[in-house]
Formats: C-alpha cells, sequence, structure tokens
C-alpha cells in the first residue's frame, strides 16, 4: 500500500552509551537545529502523510508525552517493562492502535525527507530501508536473496547476499505486524531481549519482507559520542541542505470504484488537481472557467442556445439551486418519483414550500407516460415545470425523456432533468430532447472530482427566472450566471482546483469522443451483465428498462451471505461495490462508469465468483427472469411503497 | 514557467520524401497504432495538462480541419504560402491566438510522452528538447555555450559545443515568441524559407534559450522511407512500451498570493489532493471526516461542547446554513454590517425572509457596543440571535467579539460569528468567547483547498434547532449533522480530496502551533506594515481597529497610478495583489495570511518599489496619519454610506 497515514516510533529506549550527553532525556530528544530530533522526524513524517503518530516510550516518558499535549496527532504508549526488555516487546504495546499498514521508525534517527518518500511510493508492500556504506561502526547488515530479506547481524561475516544496512524505517502491513505480535507472544517467553529484527527475520522465511535500497542516503543513528559528532559535524547539515532541495512527489494505486460515483478516475486527472496557487478572482481562472462552461454546454449539443451555471457544491446542490430558482412563486412543479432522487426533488420543493405536484410510483417501476400527461392536463393551469430523473440509480432504471418532454412541450411546460448520472455516459441531445434545464455534477460519467456541480440552462428561459424574487442566496440560478455574465468570476469562492480538475476530466472525454465512451461504458455493462449471469446473480429490472450504467443485483437468499462480508473481501482486493438503496434493502449495485476497462470488470468478476467459492454461496442459475417491471407482481412485493 | 497550456504544431509541410507512403495524407496521418500520429501527439499532449491545440496547416489542410471537428481544443490556422515559405512564416500565422507560453512541436513526430512532461516540469523558460545520438542521417545538431542554445546545424562540423540533436519539441515564452515574430516580418522579406530554428539561432545572442536533453529518448521524425521503417519497428514499439510504464508527475511554481483567501498554500497540501480514488460512503473516509470534525473543534478549543458541521461549499453557503438553520421562524436576527459580509448575511435573510434588525454602518467603521446594546434591549423579545462578523476583510477591521457575546448572553440571545478570515489565524477560545456558531472555510487561515466551509456549533443550541421545520435541504445545519452522526458518513456527496489537503493543513497547523502561526502572521504583518510605510502608503484604518491579517490600503493619487496595471506588473513577478472592494474603490488589499514566510513580503515590498519607481509615482511619505476612525471626518467623505 502507498501513502500509508500511521507510523509508529520506538523511543522507550534508555540510550546508555550516550549518558554523558543525554543529561536525562530520552535520545530523540538530542538537538542539532531548532527543533529535537523526535519533532524533525515528526514534521516529515506529516510532510510524507502520516495522520497518526504513536511513540511507544519507556525511559523519560515525560519528554514525550508532553508531545502529545502538543501535537494532537501524537500519542504516548508506555512499554512498562522497557528496561528488561527488547524493542519487540514495545512494539507489541500499541496493537490495539494500529488499524492499518504502517512506517515503523526508531527514535534516535536522523534521515533525509526523501527516506520517508521513497518507501510511501513504494508498491512493495512489508518494505524495509537499506542504505549503502555508512561506515558508522554499529551496522546492522541486512542479508538478501531473490529480493527477499533473509537474515540480519551486526556480523558482516554472517551475511551471504548483502542488500545493505538497515537504517530503521520500514513499511510493515498489518497483516505482517499480527504475525509479528503473536511470534512475539511466544518468543518473549523465553527471550525478553527478543528484538523487532530478529522478529522480521524469523518470519522472513513465511513472509517476503522486501526492501528498498538508498545507495547515498544521508542517515545515521545517534546511539554514542561518535555518532553525535559525526551527525552534527556532516550527516545533519547534509540532510538539512537536500531535504530543503525535495521536490514533493506523491505516487497512487488504482482503486476500482463500482459505486455509483464519484467515479474511478485517470491519474492525469488527480495531478491535474496539483496545479500552481492562483486567486479564482484573476482572469487566467475566470478564462478557465469560461471554458469549462462552454464545454459542459458543448457535451449536450446545446450550441449558443444554453448556458452552464456552476456551483461549488455536491449534485443535490444544483438540483436545488433549479428548483429553487425557476419555478415562479405561484406556479408548481410535477415531480416524477419513481426513486431516491425523485423523492428528493419533493423534499427540497417541501423545504422551500414550492408547490409540487407528485407523480408517485414504486422505486424502480418504469414511468407511464399516460398517467403523467393526465396529471399534466388536470393541473394545467398551475404546473409551469416538469421535473425528473433521466438515470435514477436507486435502481438503474433510465427514465424516457422524449415522450415527455413532447408532451410537456405541448403543454407549454419547461422540463428539468436530474441528469447527474447519465450526462456524458449516455449521449444527450439537450436542444432535441426539449429539456430547459438539465443539472450534473463533475464527479459522475464526465470522470472529474467532487464539489462541482451545474446547470445547463436554456439561455431564454433562464433569462425569464430574472423576475422570480430569489428564495436563497448560493443557490439562486440567475444571481450566479449574472455574476459571471457581467464579471467573468465566480460568485462566490469556487474550489479552484477541483475545476482544473474538471478542465482535465473534459479534455479526456473528447479526445476520447462522445461515441467512444459510449461503447466503453456499453462494453463494460455487456462484461459485467455476462458474468453476473454466468454466476447466477439475477437482475432487479427488466433489461428494456436499464440504463446499463449501474446494475442493481438482487442479493442471494443463502445465509452464509453477507453485504458487508461481501463488500469487505472485494475492497481489500481493490474494488469498492454499493449497497442497496431505501427500501431496496435486499438487491446491491454496481456501476459500470469512470474511467474503467473491460479487463478491471473482468478482474472484479474473478473476485466476486472467488467469494462465492470461499463461502460456498450457492447461487440459482436457473432462476434468471427479472422481477420488477411493469407487469411484475412478484415486483411489488419486493419493492416496497416509496412515498 | 511549468505546465503550459497552449501548444502549437507545425503541420503545414508538403513531405516531399515520403510521396509514395502518404497517399495523399499530410505526414501527421502517418499510422503505426490505432491512431494516426498526429492524434497521439494530441493525446500526449492533452494527457500534459495541454488545454489549447494550434495546428498551423497547408498541405491538405482538410485532414487538420476533420481534426478540430473531432476535437473541441483543436483548432487550425491555415498558412496559405506554405508551398514557398519556411516554417517561420507558417509560425507566424498563429500570433492572434497565442495568449501564453506554450509548446512548439512539429507535426511528424513519434516520442515518448515523457518528452513533454520533462519540459512541463522544467523552471527553464525557451527550452528547447535535445536527445542523445540517434543516427537518423537527418539531425540538428544544436551547439551550446553556458547552458545556452547558441546555434543549429545539420552539418556535426559547424557545431563546437554539441549539446544534443534537435528533437523538434521546445517550450516557447509569450516574449520570445513576440520576438520571434517581429523578426520574422523582417527576415522573410529576403527569405522565404526563413525557418524557426534560424530564428531561434537568431535570437539566441540577446535572449536565453535554454535546452533539456533527454540521453536516451525514444523519438524520431518521419521525414523519409528510412525513418518509417525505423519508426515502425524500432522506435515506435518501444515508445508504446515506455509510455504505459510512465508515471504522471508534476511539478508546481511558488505564487505569492496576497488576497484574502484562497490563500497560499504548501506543496504538501497541494500534493494530499491526490489519492487513490475512495468512495466517500466507505468507513475509510467517514474515519477522515470524523478525525478533520474533531480537529477543526479542537483549534478552536471547543472540547466536547461543540461539533462541526461541513458543507461542499464556498464559505458563504456555510453562513447560509447557519442562518437559515437556526434561526426560529418566529424571531428575528440582529445583524451586524460594517462591511460587505455582514451584508451578505442581510441578502441571505433577505432572500429566505428570515427576520432581522439590522445595524448598518460605513463600511470600515468600528463597533459602537452601546448601539448595539440598545438595539438588543429594545427587540429583547424579538431577538434570538446576534450575528456579526470577526474579521470583516472589506477593510481589515477586526470586529469586537467578547463584549458583545457578553452582553448578548446576559440578554440570552445566542451568537453566530463569521470567522472565515479569523479562524486559525488569531487565536480563538470558542467557549470563552460565548460564540454559539462560528463559521469558517478551509482556505483561509487553515491553509487548505477552497471548497469545503464549516459550522462550529454548540452541541446544545444545535440539538434545540431539531424542531426547526427546515427551509432547504442542502444547507441544514441539523439534519446534516444528524445524518453525519448516524450514519457516519457525510449527507451529500463531498469534495473527496478537498478533504485530504484539509487534513493535511490541520495536521500542518498543529505541527505549526496556534502560537507559531499566530507568531508567523503577526511578522507578516509588521515586516509589510513597515515597509508600506517606508514607501509612503497610507492605511484605511487606524492601528488599534486592524485585525493585521489584511491590510487596506489608500490608493495613491498619481494619475500615473493604475490598480490594473500595478496588479499586472506583480502578478507577472509572481504576486497576487487585490482591489478595494465595493464602495472602497479608492482602496487596495494585501491579505498576509497563508504559507508565506517573511521573505515573501520583502520580496513583494521590492517589486512593489520597482513599480512605483518605473512609474515615477510618487507618494507623500508625510501625510502617514490614519483616516478612518470613530472620530474621523476624513474617513466620513471616502466611505460612502453602506446600505
Amino acid at each position: 500500500m502507498v501513502n500509508v497515514r500511521q507510523a509508529v516510533i520506538l523511543g522507550a529506549g534508555l540510550g546508555c552509551r550516550l549518558n554523558g550527553v543525554l543529561n536525562g532525556r530520552p535520545k530523540g530528544f538530542l538537538q542539532f537545529g531548532r527543533r529535537p530530533i523526535i519533532e524533525e522526524s515528526i514534521a516529515k513524517l506529516i510532510r510524507t502523510g502520516i495522520n497518526d503518530v504513536i511513540i511507544v516510550t519507556g525511559y523519560c516518558f515525560e519528554f514525550y508525552d508532553r508531545l502529545a499535549e502538543k501535537y494532537p496527532f501524537v500519542r504516548t504508549i508506555q512499554s512498562p517493562e522497557f528496561a528488561t526488555t527488547g524493542s519487540m516487546m514495545s512494539l507489541c504495546m500499541p496493537a490495539p492502535w494500529v488499524q492499518s499498514d504502517f512506517l515503523l521508525l526508531e527514535s534516535d534517527l536522523i534521515y533525509e525527507v526523501r527516506a520517508l518518500q521513497t518507501l510511501q511510493s513504494s508498491a512493495r508492500e512489508n518494505c524495509i530501508l537499506l542504505s549503502g556504506k555508512t561506515g558508522s561502526s554499529d551496522e546492522v547488515y541486512v542479508g538478501v536473496r531473490d529480493n527477499r530479506v533473509v537474515n540480519m547481524s551486526k556480523c558482516r561475516g554472517a551475511i551471504e547476499w548483502l542488500g545493505g544496512e538497515l537504517v530503521g524505517i520500514s513499511k510493515i502491513t498489518r497483516a505482517l505486524y499480527q504475525q509479528m505480535t503473536s511470534l512475539a507472544a511466544e518468543k518473549c517467553k523465553q527471550n525478553r531481549q527478543y528484538q523487532y529484527e530478529d522478529c522480521l527475520t524469523d518470519l522472513s522465511s513465511t513472509t517476503a519482507i522486501h526492501y528498498h535500497r538508498l545507495e547515498n542516503l544521508a542517515w545515521t543513528e545517534i546511539d554514542n559520542e561518535q555518532h553525535m559528532n559525526k551527525a552534527l559535524n556532516e550527516i545533519y547539515p547534509l540532510i538539512q541542505r537536500r531535504d530543503s532541495e525535495t521536490v514533493v512527489s506523491k505516487h497512487v494505486e488504482r482503486r476500482v470504484l463500482l459505486n455509483p460515483g464519484p467515479a474511478t478516475t485517470t491519474d492525469t486527472v488527480k495531478y491535474a488537481l496539483v496545479v500552481d496557487d492562483i486567486c479564482p478572482r484573476e482572469k487566467e481562472f475566470g478564462d478557465l472557467v469560461e471554458g469549462i462552461r462552454q464545454d459542459l454546454v458543448r457535451i449536450v449539443h446545446g450550441g449558443d442556445a444554453y448556458e452552464a451555471v456552476l456551483f461549488a457544491s455536491s449534485g443535490t446542490g444544483a438540483v436545488e439551486a433549479c428548483l429553487s430558482s425557476v419555478v415562479p412563486h405561484d406556479k408548481s412543479v410535477l415531480i416524477i418519483n419513481n426513486g431516491a432522487y425523485g423523492k428528493r426533488m419533493q423534499q427540497i420543493c417541501d423545504g422551500y414550500e414550492i408547490k409540487h405536484i407528485d407523480y408517485d410510483i414504486d422505486w424502480g417501476e418504469p414511468l407511464e407516460c399516460n398517467a403523467i400527461e393526465r396529471l399534466l392536463t388536470q393541473h394545467r393551469q398551475d404546473i409551469s415545470h416538469l421535473a425528473l430523473v433521466h438515470h435514477e440509480t436507486t435502481v438503474g432504471i433510465l427514465n424516457e425523456l422524449s415522450t415527455l418532454s413532447h408532451l410537456a412541450e405541448r403543454l407549454g411546460v419547461e422540463v428539468i432533468v436530474d441528469a447527474m448520472s447519465s450526462y456524458a455516459g449516455i449521449p444527450i441531445d439537450i436542444k432535441d430532447s426539449g429539456i430547459h434545464y438539465l443539472v450534473a455534477s463533475a464527479n459522475k460519467c464526465i470522470q472529474g472530482m467532487a464539489g462541482l456541480s451545474f446547470v445547463i440552462c436554456k439561455t431564454e428561459s433562464l433569462e425569464k427566472t430574472k423576475d422570480i424574487k430569489p428564495i436563497n442566496l448560493y443557490f439562486n440560478l440567475y444571481q450566479n450566471y449574472a455574476y459571471f455574465s457581467h464579471k467573468h468570476e465566480m460568485q462566490f469562492t469556487p474550489p479552484v482546483q477541483v475545476f482544473y480538475a474538471l478542465r482535465q476530466a473534459i479534455n479526456e472525454y473528447f479526445l476520447e469522443t462522445e461515441q467512444g465512451r459510449a461503447i466503453r461504458y456499453a462494453t463494460l455493462y455487456d462484461v459485467l451483465e455476462k458474468g453476473l449471469q454466468a454466476l447466477g446473480f439475477r437482475f432487479l429490472l427488466e433489461t428494456e428498462y436499464r440504463a446499463k450504467l449501474l446494475t442493481a443485483i438482487i442479493e442471494p437468499k443463502d445465509t452464509r451471505y453477507a453485504f458487508s462480508e461481501m463488500h469487505d473481501y472485494l475492497y481489500e482486493r481493490g474494488f469498492t461495490i454499493y449497497p442497496g438503496k431505501g427500501t431496496l434493502q435486499n438487491t446491491f449495485r454496481i456501476a459500470t462508469i469512470g474511467a474503467l476497462t473491460e479487463q478491471d470488470i473482468v478482474n472484479f468478476l474473478v473476485h466476486l465468483e472467488a467469494y462465492l467459492v470461499e463461502k460456498e454461496i450457492r447461487l440459482r442459475p436457473q432462476q434468471r427472469e427479472p422481477i420488477v417491471g411493469p407487469r411484475s407482481s412478484l415486483g411489488r412485493t419486493i419493492v416496497e411503497q416509496a412515498v
């Protein structure tokens, strides 16, 4: 795992060989610069993304306790028998607090920050940092074979193949740590001086302990006066110089998100977040926003007739912006509710006391256009807007757009579409579809980062809302639009970095092309569908109603099945799946959007199958009929009434 | 400049030596993989952050025009006389569209993406990419001296010190481009075959043309059949393999933001945005949010009595959340308005029709507690809340907190404080100060990224709002709080990456310590104040009222002064300053918050002085008295009535 968040520092030791220098301090409180070396070490850990530093204390523990008071991310755990036990006993102490992979350090080290960056960027699990020759006279030599550590010794002669010298900084997985503490429980009975290095060696025959060698790393531990002097005169100044020149760098690992957004992103979109600091009131930033606004409209072929208005918010924020800004106070909106997001539109209207007429059907049921037409006709004088969700991710249904919008057009009703989970995933022609307001966000099929949402508005309609008295400030659509139009700036502080990521994501969308993305997503879905069928899973929706961007799957009835267990099994292997929503708790959901490849889906299916086999969960491949559809009576028993 | 956004590709050429192969296509449409080499080149440009690709076309221009139709980030400019002119004439064609530094490429290249990454990461301006020996038989050798390019030639003998071989990819500043087009206007009169390489050589004696050599870069131009074959058999497969292994990387340049937020951030906070994709409904993310919520409270010493509620929004969003959620429908809020942000609170209340009683004084005037006490007493039955801005950045005034909050406490009124621009910059004890709701955002003195805001709520007060009927959805404080408390998840999709950056920023805050940050900010202000005084600038506010985080400065009356000119002069040198707000247009503003050092302020002052000298702007150092204060009559003439 790259970029671990915890660190454990072994700081219990007595420092016998430095008695004259320490004056009753622990070794970590030796000082060469402005702060004790332990504080410098902590600062380096924080710099490389550590959030949680556990120091195992013993000798003069109160020094470290004061650090824990000063820094909220530091906590201390006492090793009561430190004076008579080895380092492995100390390392067992924080077991209840070690939640994840961690960096393990000794407290008496000075080192370049590059040492931590190297381990944090390394894809190798259980990785020990080695250096070239130090001549410290106190070296721990590390023997290696086949890229693995095999033994360690202070005696060079005991090593066959020399990997390098042990620095005292390692990256340890939680699994290895559990093995280490188990082994230590036994070993310490015989040998209270059992050291963590010995423990690693003992485990190395069964568990791969890797290493990373940094040839010219400047570092030393401070164990005696000779080390002190060399540190003071040579090594510390060298570290200071090199650290000041070290450029921050970051590696990421690929995880496959199968939840319905935020979707998996490309690494280039991730790194697009890293930009020079910029004030968003600068023209340079205004130009960026303007380009994005135009391209968001271009994606749905809005030409010059539409304007995009952006908000720093989740997608729900933009839905709220639209509903609260465009429905005249004396009019109503007809809201179609066949899932959680239709329901949410009703909640928004309830809050603001916007009049709404509801078309409520069971979640997952397809719309009946005739019924909607009847409602529209019946309330003809009252209804100004029709609002619906395009791809309702509650069940993965794709709601019919054009029949409804043409119906609305005939009756002079404007159309609001929540296209959160279809925009840029399914080709949409906003003009042909007769949509007046389309709402979406940056973190779904467009494959940008969360924190930005937008409404693509028919300019003619938007201009008409100018005279509606605003009923809020932040989400008023017209005012946000007017502010940008007049000032070429966002009305409120935008999430600057998320904009740059969206810029990159849009470029990558155009590079893939509308057709290219639609085909890729369709392929991801096909591979998933076939694979799930082969495994014997059943689907909630009939094929014809599926958006094919998210699939709701009936959970196995087997008692050996538990969603959370399946989730965790897959999560550990790099795949994130999603539970059912609301009353549809007997399903789980797999979204096939984002920067995914066919191979990702195949890999997912392989792991899913392995889980089923391991848990001996039996599916019934013969029962493959879909169970929710307009005429499915079985569906009605599974899907409870939504409102 | 690192990470330029434009690219110019020279694609006009005839490709005479490839007649048999081209079949009426331009050279960019040769194809080795799935797409023509020009499309592969464009994809690499997009991958490295280019937004705007200009292709200069000539021979078979319609091929490129089709690319421009396919990709919105591509545009084509024809070079009408391409058949009889050299490359420099072509390079002059896009002059009206070249807005910034850009990458210059030839169209007939195949190359590793690393070539672009190297130039994009290089701090060297005007940088030509060179390679080691290619043996292509068509080499352009580049002569160098003192780290600068001095000449280029196809004849090895003409080069004294060989820097390497010209690849045909360069980073050109806008300034150099202007010199090139000017020189070309002359040179082309005599020599229509003037090449861009010759132009660079001609300018190299007066302008530094740098180079970057990549020894083992895999690349070739395709000029003849020999190149074709070598590309097909060797180089293209090598490029494909290496590109698939290339890790995305990104360098940033330091800019000093002196606007009142988003503030300058550390590089470690910037890189903290780059994380593995994660679904924010995962426990791992919930834990991150929980840790941040606790630490946000800890920063203002709220102990267990307060809860932080976070929103994906700008700071204004959180102010709106607070006002719209906590004032009972039958009560009023007393709003103190002595600046734009006090006024904004009134606008929010107007939108929602929340009753408010206004204490309006001139922007920049200090509060008169007696007057506020009179209002509170007068409307005692009606007022449930008092709302004010702590540090009003309109003028940089620090509004009195504790006198007012104790007054409010006596009268049973709860206190809402917009501490947007003071939180984590000035030590605040939320309990001692008697604050019930404190609103702030991630991108000011806490030094995180924009896109996140929060309200720190006294839990006892927040719990009481449970029964107030919500008047919106997204910003309802209690519901957001309850959702997180019950589910350990944010109610609406959070800006995932901005959370990780805030985590890092908070860690760095604690590392610096509350006192450390306060002292650093105070020092930044002192250096600024002394420097501005020495230059003869005058300040809007009397010292005693200044927050000392943002300074409002009276603009020079000199006709040679113009804010936009001064801004642009400093912006080009890496410093962003800020105009006055609203009616206070005769000021400009300098914030001294963010990851800044004393040296940054000193550097800023040096550039500011250079600007004044260059423009011969005279200030009157003798007139140093502050001109706005409670008893300043002059102030009243400058500061117009705000409401």
